[in-house]
């Protein structure tokens, strides 16, 4: 019978792997003082530009649905960013809608493209929405190894070797999560040949792009050729700080968004009032507001770069961007979760394991520098002492 | 090739149908002082508790993630709620996550629990998100009609001809947007009893529920044997006049909500924080917060189908609840939609025609109170001089 059986749930959806991240957590509990080079929760608040429109829309007082595909106004603003600073033509009304955050984007136009049996390249370690949503879409995850040995670029045989006739897509995000390298204008060439050459579809996110600290920012989908079949994610989470507001966009081909805008509707109806009005003061914010936040990730990022790399048998990929580094630990852990939550309990750390990223992240750890200078400090000290005590 | 080609899209998705609305909207292009009994944005502002807690959070400037199901306290406290007022019981970590608001929460636990094949039984004239949620997790809506004559009470004959080996549950919301009316609580065990004797999972939409005006409410959860069979949805939007903020809330069995909870982290990963602390300062609101508000609308319906009553040739249902009434005015336009914009054109009133809301709405349109008092009452006025016209 029906009740509370968990046989009889859809099976793609209850093929989603679990994240093993609780494990972290519960390591974490009735533990004063740690440091925490896990958060990914920026300690610093919202610029004020943003703060005011959302304290004059809490003063009007009204909570009103808006277009399902968020305010005409934000899509067109969105829509004159990702042209002139983005190099990508997008029209507002058929290209552009505005999401909950860049998640849910990712999720409905995976759903809507994607057919069971479809397979879809995912260079890996990869951030995990990617595969699990895969596998919530009824289609096929196939990682393609990004090595340490290579710097994490991604290998063009390798890809090429994973291609099949099933073969729909590829899902990238640049800069990386949890990677912490930006790959070159000349690889996102290649990668926009290689999508070309074996007619895939591209979804880049690039919720990051304000945090490229080596070169310019690259959009792949302002290549030649690559408009009509790459999907481009963004949003105002790590820029703005607004990751809790739960507020984004896609910018996609127009002939497969109308599809998506369907199912939009049927997950979320609209996005946040609130969430869109902070939206469209995000982007009138200028360079004052926001160049002391990006140097602060920044310098926090040069500073635990630095640090790790004085650590006797630790190697580290040079970070590009985002806000993290992926270390490898393997000398001193096989196994990363293991390894993380000796780290907890020894050391007083707070590290993700690599492996929560995909298991090609073995004997890696993701740090991230999204607690205060201070803290982040800290965590390297802690961090050094415990390995050098493993020497001793 | 893949590229902007609309064949390469999900069947499923695919096969999600359009809402029409957009010819409504088209006929109001360029026309002033239209009388809106179309609108779903209470003419209200949130009340003073929810706002202050806003403002607070803005104030203090973060924006953070949360927990992906929603704050601790806030599921803590919805499950007090669900005990207290709605006689259901619901462990706070294992049968409650907030959601982005119902249609959130609907379309996870849809997408979680039906498979390709599976039929669903809706009674309709319905709300359309559970025809269209039911296409787009690839399963079977079955529809069968509240008839104008029942007072749309359900038929347990019809509904019991519509069940078969494939039927997997029911899905409706009491108060009924958009017939206005409130199922007894006769009729609510009735369908309690035929939920178990056919053995269907009951998916039930609570929006309206304080828009109650006939009686107490009843949810259907709350009867014997239900609990394990019912997942009950609810939310801030209505009752606190928050619907912009997209923040409500699903109870269900926890062996299935334990699935629908990965599905829940793939789609949005977590709720808005911003409406979450609104939905936490909602809770502790009074009753002197919300009896104006209820009221207000109570008084707003009951003038609307009073007035509705007196037009010749018309015939409505009385509402028990919700912002709605559901009249007949197949006498004057056999084609719902036709006949809508006719009023937009020839009486400047705007309504939605029944049809939105399945094909058993045909010849019928849906009134709203959501305007402000005087608007309401130009719309019927315009209305009535329109119907008293064509008898001249």
């Amino acid at each position: 019978m029906h009740q509370a059986t968990a046989s009889m749930i859809n099976p793609d959806v209850a093929a989603i792997p679990m994240s093993k991240r609780e494990a972290i957590w519960k390591a974490m509990e009735g533990r004063n003082s740690l440091a925490n080079l896990a958060s990914g929760n920026p300690d610093m608040v919202m610029p004020e530009p943003v703060r005011k429109a959302m304290r004059d829309h809490v003063d009007e007082g009204y909570a009103r649905y808006t277009d399902y595909y968020g305010f005409k106004a934000l899509r067109e603003g969105i829509g004159c960013m990702l042209e002139q600073d983005w190099s990508l033509q997008a029209d507002s009304e058929d290209a552009i809608i505005v999401t909950c955050g860049v998640q849910q984007g990712l999720y409905v136009v995976m759903r809507s493209i994607f057919k069971p049996g479809d397979e879809v390249i995912i260079p890996s370690p990869h951030y995990g929405t990617y595969y699990q949503n895969t596998l919530a879409c009824g289609a096929k995850p196939v990682l393609v190894p990004l090595k340490e040995s290579d710097n994490f670029v991604p290998h063009f045989e390798r890809l090429a070797a994973a291609v099949s006739s099933k073969s729909r897509a590829i899902v990238f995000c640049n800069p990386n999560n949890p990677l912490g390298v930006v790959w070159s204008h000349q690889t996102l060439k290649s990668l926009a040949d290689f999508a070309q050459a074996h007619d895939l579809l591209v979804l880049v996110d690039e919720i990051y792009r304000d945090y490229t600290f080596n070169g310019e920012p690259l959009s792949i989908g302002s290549l030649p050729g690559m408009a009509q079949r790459t999907f481009t994610f963004g949003g105002f989470s790590k820029s703005h700080l607004m990751m809790g507001l739960r507020i984004g966009f896609v910018a996609g081909p127009p002939a497969l968004m109308h599809t998506v805008k369907k199912l939009h509707y049927c997950v979320v109806l609209c996005p946040s009032v609130i969430s869109q009005t902070a939206a469209l003061a995000a982007l009138e914010c200028t360079d004052a507001d926001l160049a002391p936040i990006r140097d602060h990730f920044a310098a926090k990022l040069d500073h635990l770069y630095r640090r790790i790399k004085t650590l006797p048998s630790v190697s580290c990929v040079a970070p590009g961007g985002s806000f993290y580094v992926f270390p490898n630990f393997s000398r001193y852990g096989s196994d990363a979760m293991t390894f993380a939550i000796r780290l907890i309990e020894e050391a007083g750390v707070v590290t993700l394991p690599g492996t929560e990223f995909g298991e090609l992240g073995q004997g890696h750890l993701r740090l991230s520098v999204c607690a205060t200078e201070a803290e982040v400090s800290e965590g390297i000290q802690r961090l050094e002492t415990f390995i050098l005590n493993q020497h001793g």
